[in-house]
């Protein structure tokens, strides 16, 4: 293909932390970005273009950003396809991911279905619609994970039910459609960022170690501290997904390490994602740029390792809502090994994700251990509360 | 210190590719800049928060740009030093770097003064008024650079002389005050980004090797090809620049290396600078970030390397001006060891800075050589002309 700059304009349904790093990473890329967002201000906003301010299901915003752009991706599963597909036709503008692929990963029941189909592992799993039906699948599994279908993240949604009397709470507090999957006994959690570019042509960055506590990611480790079996297992299973899903950009792929070694899908983000935030420091071309050049077509930049690197999420450590200021941030800009990323967000909120740090090691020596308990310690000396 | 996020806002005045680079480095640091500049639309505007449209001499608004901001910078020598101290002190925000260090560089010839107060290693120069006076001082050096005291910039307002019978036509050309240099016979070229943080640290890159032609800058390759002995002159040479001047920033400090291994200084500028572009992939901080945090007196980061870079500068290669439109830009995107940057400028004029690209070689075995070969064969497939 013939590549000219200026470059493209490319809309992003989304204008969260995500749409922010990709605001960032394109930039020099000479790549224009709008993002539309219901929220003014939203993460995004003081580093693109512009930003339209709309819900991510009205009609009239969604049609105004494919008019004004070359391109057009989200950042967010909330994004409604049947209305990117009509307006990405209408305005005739491509639109990646596949608004097919995105409507089948919203509805986790469906995604895993459509993984089975392919053939792709993943834990047993089946839909519940009551009580009764849970307390069964409770014994049946001897403790499930209930899920809600659709609109769950960063662990709302979410369930753990060991106890078939907790049922009908747990359903509850899912409060829609559900699912439940067999609780996984797993040795690990480690996820790969795939990646399909133009003519199917697929790339995966190094597996990536997960670290989760109430079911929110804190920490990720690149690579993962796992054994090269498991790693070549887990980039052959996240082939196997990035064929089995359509159109181009990067995708998030979850996966259980069993402590037999199995490697089991657990779920799919059709984006960028936290358990590849490493890839900005750590990798050659980070999974910002490199989905946005899978989304315009563009040749992908190398997924390779420039430096084993630890990320720590940076959440909201209050108890209510309150406005966001962020003290000891002079530790981690003094810190030379580690590199900060504030989301802009004007509010903290309990466990809400408000930056990441990432610490990486280009020595030659360089442990994974000693860099998480580093981020770890770096991270841990930044608060939300009153001093 | 104490440093609390969300962080501050950075008013900077001049909105081109600097400030650009600037906003790019910094988001991710919650610094929140606005810049000033003429142009609508300005290379920086896209990827900041906002852009006041207004002359750099333009009271008013240099006025509001700083009832906005916390701290005031400049990425351009033309700001006016008088109009920003006055701004700075009615509200109560720092300049940095010192209005009077700005003062001091915009005349080359008060700066070269300033320099030999010093005791800092400068090549012999001379003011000149008049054309007899010129002839009499290019017989006497055996050539000279001419240059315009104040305002020249990316080889305007720097003329060579050789020939006494050229003298009239030069000061024509220059037209305003001028200066005259001996023509050095150089060895290279080099230059030190120098850093001056709180507290009165200093810190610096790694000596760049700098290749002109037409008196513009094409290529950067860092670390300099020179033998040891000259790189601890020019790093020390560097630091005594750093100590005879006032307020904190990166100065970029521009050196000859003479055919004896002397190190005189060229040039200074108050700002980042042209030959530290690579430090955006080769060094562990880029000179963009390390302005920012310490114009806002943050703790600096580190300045090594992380891996020989050439820098290749993209200049409009066009007859007139036109409306900028750069084919070729797939071979640079498929380039696995090479980062483009896009500075959003409208139109290509004749030599006009449009871009860079960076290549970079993490191997043991890097070689300058071939890296700065494979950098110009990219850049020299790009074009501005029609197909």
């Amino acid at each position: 293909m013939t590549i000219t700059l200026p470059g493209p304009t490319l809309g992003v349904v989304g204008g969260g932390q995500l749409g922010r790093m990709i605001g960032e990473a394109v930039a020099p890329l000479g790549v224009d970005v709008v993002v539309l967002d219901p929220t003014p201000d939203c993460p995004a906003s003081p580093v693109v273009s512009d930003q339209i301010v709309g819900g991510f299901d009205d009609a009239d915003a969604i049609h105004e950003l494919a008019s004004r752009v070359d391109a057009l991706t989200f950042e967010i599963e909330l994004a409604d396809p049947d209305l990117l597909a009509e307006a990405a036709a209408e305005h005739d503008v491509p639109v990646h991911p596949d608004p097919d692929t995105l409507r089948t990963i919203q509805d986790k029941l469906v995604q895993k279905e459509a993984l089975v189909d392919a053939g792709i592992p993943v834990p047993e799993f089946v839909a519940v619609a009551t009580a009764e039906g849970l307390e069964r699948v409770v014994e049946e599994y001897g403790g499930v994970m209930l899920k809600a279908r659709e609109g769950g993240y960063d662990g709302r949604g979410n369930v753990p039910v060991r106890d078939p009397a907790d049922a009908a709470d747990a359903l509850d507090e899912i409060g829609g459609a559900a699912m439940a999957e067999e609780l996984l006994d797993f040795e690990r959690e480690i996820a790969v960022m795939g990646l399909r570019g133009a003519d199917g042509e697929t790339r995966t960055y190094p597996v990536t170690e997960t670290i989760h506590r109430e079911e929110i990611l804190r920490e990720s480790v690149a690579p993962a501290r796992t054994d090269d079996a498991t790693v070549a297992e887990a980039e052959s299973v996240a082939r196997d997904v990035l064929d089995a899903l359509d159109g181009r950009g990067v995708f998030g792929i979850e996966l259980f390490e069993t402590r037999e070694g199995d490697v089991l899908v657990n779920e799919i983000a059709p984006r960028p994602h936290n358990s590849g935030h490493w890839t900005i420091e750590g990798a050659r071309t980070s999974q910002f740029e490199n989905h946005v050049r899978a989304v315009l077509g563009w040749p992908l930049g190398p997924t390779d390792l420039v430096a084993p690197g630890v990320t720590a999420n940076v959440l909201g450590n209050v108890e209510e809502t309150q406005p966001a200021t962020l003290r000891g941030v002079e530790e981690v800009l003094a810190a030379p090994d580690a590199d900060f990323h504030w989301y802009g967000k004007n509010d903290a909120r309990p466990l809400r994700k408000m930056g990441h740090l990432t610490a990486t090691d280009r020595t030659a020596d360089a442990d994974r251990d000693t860099l998480l308990s580093r981020v770890r310690d770096l991270r841990d000396a930044l608060t939300f509360r009153d001093a």
